[in-house]
């Protein structure tokens, strides 16, 4: 049984990849930059969100598409905010897909304004294996951890942290109460993933989120220059 | 492709129950009771287990079987407890997988000493979704959800907590310093599955850890005597 499984789920990955290629040609032709926003539940995702867009990025008007389960608790959240948001429920498929992939992002396109977007920000599944596995047809993948996760997570979920263009090491407003090594949890990114950028944040106070934004105006530009 | 991707999903379920349930009967004979451990990446399940492990339970030898993507980071850590620890890492499949399902745990069994203990603790790859879905011969399941997570995971995870015999909610260490309410958390969890019972710990500290051991020691005085 195994050799048929290995099968499908290689048959499933290349689907995958044929339909993001073609979600990308759909984002290029629109000027829309996208990014992939993974992390596990709870890493802080969406509150970092909701302080991203709290100020504008000069320039760039930006669209969220919300992966979930089941609900829409962080669409809600964000709709105060002014930006065009989108709700995907992966639980509609069987039992509840543990990630979104590009098939899912390609359904709900219809529903998110390309025209009066310049960057798609996706809030995948919270989840730090399957994500990692699925294009969704993104310019760059960015990935959020939080200080309350340890600093084993690098070494435990490697294919997450090399996946990712970015990674943000969310809630160091919590480290005087924790036992967590920062260094050690940098190091340990670097480890398995050289050299790839780290941004040390907080969605509660907004530390470190003005360089976020930095980040992604930067990523704007230089996908807006390749597209010229 | 859909239906068949659905049709394959549901025969891969089929045949991890026929598993499970040749797990279980290899347990019960061994008079062996066995509990699921789950929760998110971070949630603080080998913390916990190891705040469990510094006392003996009283009559009940217990033995771990530790699953990861990669590495064996959590089985070094229990190794020091006097316990038989056993790693099964996922990686070893396609790409990683992000839960255990029965036929890993049945891999790993030559090497659990069923003789030699009267109660296995799996603790499950870190993840709210997928680990809900697949039994793998267990007497119970029981999550850790941490306070840190924020009060909205039951609404969006509900398969996970309605999965559960017991709720973990850890790190109450941390209140002071987290917004979140836990009263609605707890609110929550009974409205996803209502009557569940929910133990507020601390790994860290220790708070709230006899409680599991007691919830533990009744589990198995329950399924020892069902098996007489």
């Amino acid at each position: 049984m195994h050799r048929v499984r290995v099968r499908v789920v290689e048959d499933a990955l290349d689907a995958n990849n044929t339909i993001a290629r073609a979600n990308r040609a759909d984002f290029d032709r629109h000027g829309v930059t996208v990014v992939n926003l993974m992390g596990a539940p709870g890493a802080g995702k969406t509150a970092l969100l909701e302080r991203l867009l709290e100020d504008p990025l000069p320039g760039v008007r930006i669209g969220v598409l919300e992966g979930d389960v089941e609900g829409s608790l962080d669409a809600d959240r964000l709709a105060g905010l002014h930006v065009p948001v989108t709700q995907i429920n992966t639980a509609a498929g069987f039992g509840g897909e543990c990630h979104l992939d590009a098939n899912m992002v390609r359904s709900a396109l219809g529903t998110v304004p390309l025209d009066e977007i310049d960057m798609l920000l996706i809030e995948n599944v919270g989840n730090l294996v399957c994500p990692a596995e699925f294009r969704v047809g993104e310019d760059a993948r960015v990935m959020v951890t939080s200080v309350t996760e340890g600093e084993d997570k690098p070494l435990k979920y490697p294919l997450m942290f090399r996946a990712c263009d970015l990674v943000m090491v969310n809630k160091v407003d919590l480290l005087p109460h924790l036992d967590i090594d920062l260094d050690l949890l940098l190091h340990r990114i670097d480890k398995v993933h050289p050299d790839v950028p780290t941004l040390v944040v907080s969605g509660r106070t907004g530390a470190g989120v003005d360089a976020v934004r930095d980040w992604l105006g930067q990523l704007h530009a230089t996908r807006a220059g390749a597209r010229v």
